[in-house]
């Protein structure tokens, strides 16, 4: 690994922080404020590459990203990693459940452990915080019956105690990072290739059309998800991740044979499949 | 309209408020406390039908409500609705844009205003609400230097002072509303279906395939979204809206002929296309 220097959505215990270390266990991680500035600090050469959430198991894709991506980047994706969500209630102190007025947490963290929430704190008044580190911040300066959900690692740095672990209602909860880099990863013979394209005006049957380029040439469509096109109501930017990587000859002739048909096509980059 | 009752997610001064009034003038409007509970309401017969966001012209998809469909619902989508989103900077009285250090707002709505906050509000400390009208209130209650970012219809309910109106980043800010009932809509002649599906397995080039379906009969593909099955990283369940009505042959044929292909289908309902 020649990668020197790695930024992530801190602050320091998030899950992007985990998602970093693991990534590049001699890196430097340099905490930035949002998934944007992750990008702005490859960028402009503050760091050698960041790693950004893309999809979860249960919430689904993260939209800051993808419209990133689509948007407002150049660079590329060269790599990507798995790391198993799990969250944790957490206080100050050990404290019974009948005694938690409120509970901190990121709204999507909420989100993921509303049915443990409903049965075992069904008074609790939840509190959206800005990340999952920040719930644990503000729970450390409230009044005793107070608690957060988070991970592990923010319960560290803040001191606090894990009343119980693996509160998340459904099991599996893993949340996929993309490493973005100023280049791609060369082909390993196992890849990956991420784009995203958007028609011209309404075109019946064109997505499905479109979709035969990759289906007739044997190239598995890993996933696709839409966005908006920003600009009106009901256009949508595809996103798509093939098998294969874009200097495989069927891979580089779908991508020409797709562009003859798009209004807009961006190859967001090739790298190794994890696992 | 013979609908008495509506639910939407409340409270008072949401966009879903304002979605319900213009949806069913007449209707008693009845607030909950979560999208699953608008359902509930109807479900439960408090409530005749139920209003929820399923699209935002920015921010995409509801994930909520996408995968309330999905998963926890037998209720039918009849009829949608799309309204424009407007947002305004508020304060408890008239101040300066210097004096402001903390906004209160819907992490959401903080998103689709972030070049408007970066630009003229750079130093404000930014504090996410759990919904538009509680981010109102709560600065109602917090000091003079404090302002809000909301509907027209939260000012007003808290007697807040608009300090600037349209304070959103991009023009045509618009969120689709769907509304649901115990059954769908009697064809009209412009009508729109949704219906989701999941396959089993890895079946490379079975998406497109299924997408023929349609487009081999000219039904127009309107949206395709991706969510996740919630049971594996890299499951999805796709839902789609076509042109037509479940009850025309062509789309009652393409329906019939994707379900030999899929492991679960689900018909979500046919409603007048909104305008």
């Amino acid at each position: 690994m020649t990668d020197k220097r790695i930024s992530f959505l801190g602050p320091a215990g998030t899950y992007s922080e985990q998602a970093a270390q693991i990534w590049c266990e001699e890196c430097d991680l340099v905490s930035v404020d949002s998934i944007p500035d992750v990008a702005k600090a490859v960028n402009d050469g503050l760091t050698d590459i960041g790693i950004v959430p893309i999809e979860n198991s249960i919430e689904g894709g993260v939209t800051f990203t993808l419209d990133l991506l689509i948007h407002d980047s150049d660079l590329s994706i060269c790599g990507e990693i798995v790391i198993p969500i799990n969250h944790n209630l957490m206080s100050k102190t050990e404290i019974d459940f009948s005694e938690i007025q409120t509970v901190y947490s990121h709204p999507q963290s909420l989100g993921q452990c509303r049915q443990f929430l409903t049965t075992n704190l069904p008074n609790a008044n939840l509190v959206a915080s800005l990340s999952n580190s920040a719930a644990v911040e503000e729970m450390m300066k409230s009044p005793m019956n107070s608690a957060a959900i988070s991970s592990d690692q923010a319960a560290k740095i803040y001191g606090a105690k894990i009343l119980k672990k693996n509160v998340e209602d459904r099991p599996n909860n893993e949340t996929r990072f993309i490493v973005l880099g100023k280049n791609d990863h060369p082909k390993t013979g196992n890849d990956k290739t991420s784009l995203c394209f958007e028609f011209q005006g309404d075109q019946p049957g064109i997505l499905s059309e479109s979709l035969t380029e990759f289906a007739s040439r044997d190239i598995n469509l890993v996933k696709i998800e839409s966005r908006p096109n920003k600009k009106s109501l009901g256009r949508y930017v595809f996103l798509v991740d093939i098998e294969g990587h874009r200097t495989d000859e069927k891979v580089a002739n779908s991508i020409e044979s797709l562009s003859s048909k798009v209004a807009m096509i961006k190859v967001l980059g090739s790298y190794p499949k994890f696992i």
